[in-house]
């Protein structure tokens, strides 16, 4: 039976913020936007139709909670949700705090100019702090 | 109580192809992509997060059910599926069949150059083929 492995892509352009029941939520390591993507650790998944309809309830679900979180963490004034994969085809759900002050705005973010990586501490704060939200916070030993 | 009307914008670069429980499915009057956009008939609604829960579930079988009614038309290599709305604020989801050939490959769709109008015919047919995929045919006057 195949199991599931995160893209090597995916893995190299993200910082990992924890575990939903479903998805890996990751971090874009990209500072012009705050961007979640949630990767279902299901084998061989291309499109959110190929997933079992029980699935697809819960994938809506983690979405909407990612969405919460980046709003709660960011302030975000809009949200953009997208499963493309026309690069990285391993199913993955991006979501995306958007402001009218950002640098791609009103356009979308996928394919505008390179990353500008966060550095390190605040990647990891920020994910940090998403996690919480997400109610994924590890507690380090102290339980 | 308000009540929900299709945004103007939306009317304007689309042809019905009919309703769905929770939304009206709409055919991007461009032919470059086939492209179906999905409207939850909910008024005053901007985020996928702001659908009550029991909605959002109907809403991600919605999507599943367009994208296999455009994979059966068109012989989709990919589906994309967003919810963006920087520019138009009524909550719509795009599902988009995309091809290795298409114009815009393997970058995603939105805002790159003008929409190719269908042909009158061609547009309403396809939207025909769309329905009938989705059990939506009218059959009129056949009754």
């Amino acid at each position: 039976m195949p199991h599931f492995a995160l893209h090597p892509r995916l893995a190299a352009d993200t910082l990992a913020v924890g575990e939903l029941p479903l998805c890996s939520v990751l971090l874009t390591d990209d500072s012009r936007y705050p961007w979640l993507v949630l990767v279902p650790r299901r084998p061989d998944l291309r499109e959110i139709v190929d997933l079992a309809a029980e699935e697809r309830a819960v994938l809506i679900e983690e979405i909407a909670a990612a969405s919460r979180a980046l709003r709660a963490v960011t302030g975000a004034e809009k949200l953009n949700v997208a499963a493309i994969g026309n690069v990285v085809a391993q199913l993955h759900v991006h979501v995306v705090a958007r402001f009218a002050a950002d640098a791609a705005w009103p356009e979308p973010v996928w394919g505008r100019g390179a990353a500008v990586r966060y550095g390190a501490g605040a990647a990891r704060e920020r994910a940090r702090r998403i996690a919480a939200e997400l109610g994924l916070v590890r507690r380090n030993g102290i339980d």
